[in-house]
């Protein structure tokens, strides 16, 4: 997603939007530079367990290789509300895997209440195969679900959740995914720049 | 570089310093939820031709792939004061390289008034050669020139310029570079998550 001051937020909630001040310009210096305010759940972001669990890792605990590998897009776009288990078990999900679903989400220019989710089933499932990763295009993976089941099923297991992808232009298939946190010490999720790499 | 709240910044200046500031905990909700504020410039970053001409392009000029390739690491760490053109007439650059310099900055904690910098003899010379990138482990890839010539002679020919890197670890050679900038859009920088892969 790009980053900017009127791109969707989550719930439409107006502190979720990122704030771009111009700190200096040609008009006053020679230079120009700006600062940002932004939730770490901006746009296309990772989150880490302690998003969810109380005193659960932050970005460090992750494998920094598990950021660059192999991943496989899935068209989900068929669905109309959520991801169950029930639509994963005839697909070939692997341990190791980092899996992202393409859904009717990456065609929402707007925030959809309705968004499609990953319900608390197929987390689970997802977690006892030992993928490591999973992708979504929502600002949220689970959407108004009791106790946050998803994250939890997920994060529990240190599995890494990237959401806010934008998948409209993707097809389905194997991709070298490269989503890199920034470096930011000792926090519960970063903004991620998300490319897929076409695999020759 | 890590991003905290206690990092090295350019100069010093506490206006250049993030916040990391808490939204949500575990004590008042069921989730933990973080805003960051940070200059653009913050640690590891990428500059843009804006940040030093007026009407220069913002970081969507930069071609995607040239964030993710091949990259010469080379060892500086021999020099106390610049790096000239001298000390790159000797060396295999070739056109579309990007070229990181290692030198005694990575080895300094705190910010040092008279780091390693780059000087416009050597930018001119990288400039002339068409490479496609340069980093540096200083959060400024000049100091104290007239006009900030480097970077201009950089900036101006739409070379991508990654600064604050932490080099102390690598050895001199050649790797795979993946710097993504996060996508703000129409902005003169980003932090930056850099990572160096060895080859096999």
């Amino acid at each position: 997603m790009s980053i900017n001051e009127s791109m969707i937020v989550y719930k439409n909630k107006e502190e979720k939007r990122p704030k771009i001040r111009t700190q200096s310009d040609f008009s006053t210096s020679d230079h120009f530079e700006s600062i940002i305010t932004m939730d770490l759940h901006t746009g296309t972001h990772i989150d880490a367990p302690l998003h969810m669990i109380e005193n659960g890792n932050t970005l460090e605990g992750y494998p920094l290789e598990n950021f660059i590998q192999n991943c496989k897009v899935i068209d989900m776009t068929h669905l109309t509300n959520s991801i169950t288990k029930d639509d994963l078990i005839n697909l070939n999900i692997q341990k190791n895997d980092f899996i992202l679903f393409k859904t009717q989400n990456s065609f929402h220019n707007e925030f959809n209440f309705n968004f499609i989710y990953l319900d608390q089933s197929a987390a689970s499932y997802l977690a006892e195969k030992g993928i490591v990763g999973v992708g979504i295009d929502a600002l949220g993976i689970e959407r108004n679900q009791p106790n946050h089941e998803t994250h939890k099923s997920l994060l529990s297991k240190e599995i890494i959740i990237l959401e806010g992808l934008r998948l409209g232009e993707v097809s389905e298939g194997e991709y070298t995914l490269c989503a890199l946190p920034l470096k930011i010490d000792q926090v519960e999720a970063s903004p991620t720049r998300a490319i897929l790499i076409s695999h020759l």
